[in-house]
C-alpha cells in the first residue's frame, strides 16, 4: 500500500500546543500523502506501568491493558485532527483513504485478537506501528517521539552524546545503550522491508520533510 | 436473570492487599451466588480526566476513553480473581456461569457500540454497572467502593456526618452533596427494579453479607 505509517508519541501529550500543531500539519500533509496515524502509550502506558508493579500483573494483562492505552490516545488524537477517523480494523484504511479522511488505528481489537508480538514491556507501540505497518505492505513508518532520534547516549542523561543519522537494524539491537525506540523494534525490522525514521515531533516541519523525501534531522533505520 | 452484579471501585486498588483479599472472597462467593463483576475507572480514568482537562476533549471522546480505563481495571482483576473470565458480550454471561467461572465484563466493546448513556463524567462506572445489569434483569447491583456508603456529608472531608442506611433514588437524586456514586444513578435509578447496595470493599465481609441476604453497615438505594 502506498502509505506512510505514523507513530505519534505518547511523550508528545505532554507538549499541548506543539501536540496540536503537529496534528493540524498533518492533516494538511493527508491531502498529498496517505497517512495512517498509530497512536503511542504515553501516560495511559505509565499508569499500567504503576499498576503492573503495584500488583505484579501477568505480562499477558499488563501489555492488553497497554494497548488499551494506545485506544485511549488514539481518540484523542481524533480530537485534535479534524478529518481524521478512529478504525480498528485493517481492511477498512483504504476506503478512508479513498474517502480522503486520515485513519487512526485503534489497535487493541486487532492485537488482542491475534496477538502476534511479545507479550512484554520490550514491545511497545514503535513495535506494533512497525507490525501493523508490515502488515499493510506499506514500507515507511515515521516514529514521532520527543527526542531528535536516536542518540549514542541517553541524550536525557548525558550531554556526551551524538545524534546517529542511519543506522542499520542489526546495529541498534547491539547496542546496550537505552534509545528513544523499544527493545523489540531491531528484531522485528531485521525481518521487513521497512524504512523508518525516528524524529522529533516537537519540530513538524522535520516530519514534512521526510514525508516529501527531504532530508530531515532524524535517525533512519534501514 | 437470577445473578448479582458487583462493581469494583476503582479507587479499591490503592489498597493491594485488601483488593487481593476481596477479590478472593468473590472468587468463594461465586461458588453459591451467581457474581458478574464490573470494573470501576480508578487510576485509569483518572488520567483520561487529567488529559481532557489539558485538551479541553469533546464529551463523547473523554467518555470513551474512560470506559476504556475499566476494560484496563477489568484486565487488572482477572489477574487478582483466580477462575475469572473476561467477556465483551452480554450474552456469553450464562455460559459462563453455567461453566462455574466467575464473569468480569469489559464495557468498552458495549458501551462503544450502542452508547446507550450521557456522554459525561457524570456516567462512571456506577452508573454502566447498573445499566448492564438491567438489561440482564438482573435486579441486585453492589457497587464496592473505598467508604462505607452514602453520607449525608462527603465524609473525606467533614467529620459531622452520618452514613445513611436506606434510601430512595428520589431521594438521592435531591440531595446536593458530592457522594460517593455518581450524578446519573439516581436518574437511572429511579427508572428501574433495581436494589442497590454501596458497601465498603475495604470490608469483604459486608460484601459477603449483602449476598447472603444478612444485614451489613451499607447504603441501601431502593
Amino acid at each position: 500500500m502506498d502509505a506512510t505509517v505514523i507513530k505519534i508519541g505518547g511523550s508528545l501529550a505532554l507538549y499541548q500546543e506543539k501536540l496540536k500543531i503537529l496534528c493540524s500539519k498533518l492533516r494538511v500533509a493527508s491531502k498529498k500523502h496517505n497517512i495512517l496515524v498509530i497512536p503511542g502509550g504515553g501516560e495511559f502506558a505509565d499508569v499500567v506501568r504503576v499498576l503492573d508493579k503495584r500488583f505484579t500483573l501477568s505480562d499477558s494483562v499488563s501489555h492488553k491493558m497497554a494497548i488499551l492505552g494506545m485506544d485511549q490516545y488514539g481518540f484523542l488524537l481524533s480530537d485534535l485532527i479534524k478529518g481524521s477517523q478512529v478504525i480498528n480494523q485493517l481492511k477498512h484504511i483504504q476506503n478512508i483513504f479513498d474517502s480522503h479522511k486520515l485513519p487512526i488505528f485503534l489497535p487493541s481489537n486487532f492485537i488482542l485478537r491475534n496477538n502476534p508480538l511479545e507479550n512484554s514491556w520490550n514491545v511497545t507501540s514503535d513495535s506494533i506501528a512497525v507490525y501493523i505497518a508490515n502488515q499493510l505492505h506499506i514500507r515507511k513508518v515515521i516514529l514521532a517521539t520527543d527526542v531528535d532520534g536516536i542518540f549514542t547516549r541517553d541524550p536525557k542523561k548525558y550531554s556526551d552524546t551524538k545524534l546517529i543519522c542511519e543506522l542499520s537494524a542489526r546495529k541498534l539491537e547491539s547496542m546496550n545503550e537505552r534509545t528513544s525506540v523499544d527493545k523489540f523494534l531491531p528484531k522485528l525490522l531485521s525481518k521487513m522491508q521497512i524504512k523508518c525514521f525516528v524524529v522529533n515531533g516537537l519540530f513538524p516541519e522535520r516530519v514534512e520533510d521526510i514525508l516529501d523525501k527531504r532530508n530531515a534531522i532524524c535517525t533512519i533505520i534501514d
